[in-house]
């Protein structure tokens, strides 16, 4: 039986080059949304499909950055690459994730940019940010098991992860957010399959909303991503740290580091979100 | 007279409605190729044009994500812009960099996506990350009188700042870099002009490569650059930091925060960029 990832990320060619279809499933939905990591993954997926081919081929993403459009709706969607350079070290393409609605109109959901390599040329790792301190898994917070995610039920995607949250920055479940502007979680699908630089980057924008810990309620949708793949990870858990620094208006940023169960940095990400800001609020203190 | 980044950033419309012409200069070069920050510097302007026209009009930058795909060289240039969504709040294009060869090949400098708005409504800062303490510009070593750059000599695109580097993130010039991969510093335009949300993408890539910091000299090219810009910023010198804090294989992040003369922090960027790491080099102590 395939793994719950692959089978989300699955894509079939069609007669245009480099052009692909596959469907997004509600399964993955925050709210009526597919998550924005999803159909990162499938951006991911066919580009990897075109760069990976050819004398020099360049599987991996190193950088890999989004806008998104429209929110991605369940049912069939379309992904069209366009290759803008291969180069002896790293290559660089474009994806378009489409849509068409029952009207016949076609919508944009994602547009990205990727630059793309070879992980085991460019992953030796020679300087480091270390993994925080944090109880293991098993003395941490499974967040498939709370009836609530902050203000918000628990949407579909909570169960396609074994997401296990640091209870020290698990305090906004309860009503008392820390105003830190931080997570800190064990990460992994639920159904075992092991990460890969491609997953990586849904992993990247899979946590809760890190506002929910400066006591901001409701989804944060993404407006841009950009994430780098730094290593291939090591099977098993990852480890994952989220945080926000800036406030600003609506927008707020998110930074997200993964390490892999060996404790390597394997990915990192910004994005810019935009938040719904409560009357009268204050940052807690 | 003008001031020479309008000069650098002049751009002519053409037949083709969103295409625009300009020139790079020598000017803004470091070492053959000329600063990516100008080149971002021309998209950014261009889908200002595009943008900040119609019903909404977004002129501002809150989240501009570039691939660089070839260096820019003196000579003319060409940018074509594509509106992706106008919304109510947010807009995004795309930006493709062109020139043409003497052999009449078009090459693809810079492709960029880009979300904009209106900074008077995204600003109101409501959480920040204070600016470092450091002594004032005049207590700060002037890059334009140094000789050399770390190893290299000064490019033509220091003599359009007016640089003050933090005399405690200087020492890679003096041949002992701190390690920690840090440099901080004031920043201005040498001729006066103010900064705006444009230029702020310009300056987010103005400052010596961080790795000088780590004991690898030589220019950092930009694979991928991704910046927020966050407020408006005052009249006056600007307050910048970057770091960075993983190596791996030849690849680098660096991080910048800029503060304006007030304080406020008013745009944050992360790029990855390839670095040629000497042999036998490991981070100083």
């Amino acid at each position: 039986m395939a793994f719950e990832f692959d089978t989300a990320t699955q894509l079939a060619e069609t007669d245009t080059p480099g052009a692909f279809t596959g469907r997004f499933s509600h399964d993955w939905a925050i709210g009526p949304a597919v998550n924005g990591g999803v159909v990162m993954a499938l951006a991911a997926d066919a580009i990897t499909r075109v760069l990976g081919e050819g004398e020099t081929p360049h599987a991996d993403p190193l950088a890999f950055s989004a806008h998104f459009l429209s929110a991605s709706a369940d049912g069939e969607m379309r992904v069209d690459t366009e290759v803008l350079r291969r180069g002896r070290t790293f290559s660089t393409a474009e994806a378009v994730i489409t849509q068409t609605g029952a009207d016949g109109a076609v919508q944009e959901r994602m547009r990205a940019l990727a630059t793309y390599g070879d992980l085991d040329v460019a992953s030796p790792v020679r300087r480091s940010v270390e993994a925080p301190a944090m109880p293991g898994p098993d003395e941490c917070v499974d967040a498939a098991k709370a009836r609530t995610m902050g203000p918000m039920d628990v949407p579909p995607l909570m169960h396609r992860l074994d997401l296990r949250l640091d209870p020290a920055t698990t305090g906004w479940a309860l009503g008392r957010p820390s105003g830190r502007g931080e997570m800190r979680a064990w990460i992994r699908f639920a159904d075992g399959r092991d990460a890969d630089p491609m997953s990586l980057l849904f992993f990247l924008d899979a946590m809760p909303p890190v506002s929910f810990d400066l006591g901001i309620g409701g989804w944060a949708p993404t407006l841009e991503f950009s994430g780098h793949v730094r290593g291939r990870p090591a099977p098993g858990w990852l480890q994952m740290q989220t945080r926000s620094a800036t406030l600003t208006g609506g927008l707020m940023e998110e930074d997200a580091l993964i390490w892999d169960s060996r404790g390597v940095l394997v990915a990192q990400s910004r994005q810019l979100c935009s938040v719904r800001i409560p009357q009268g609020w204050t940052p807690p203190a």
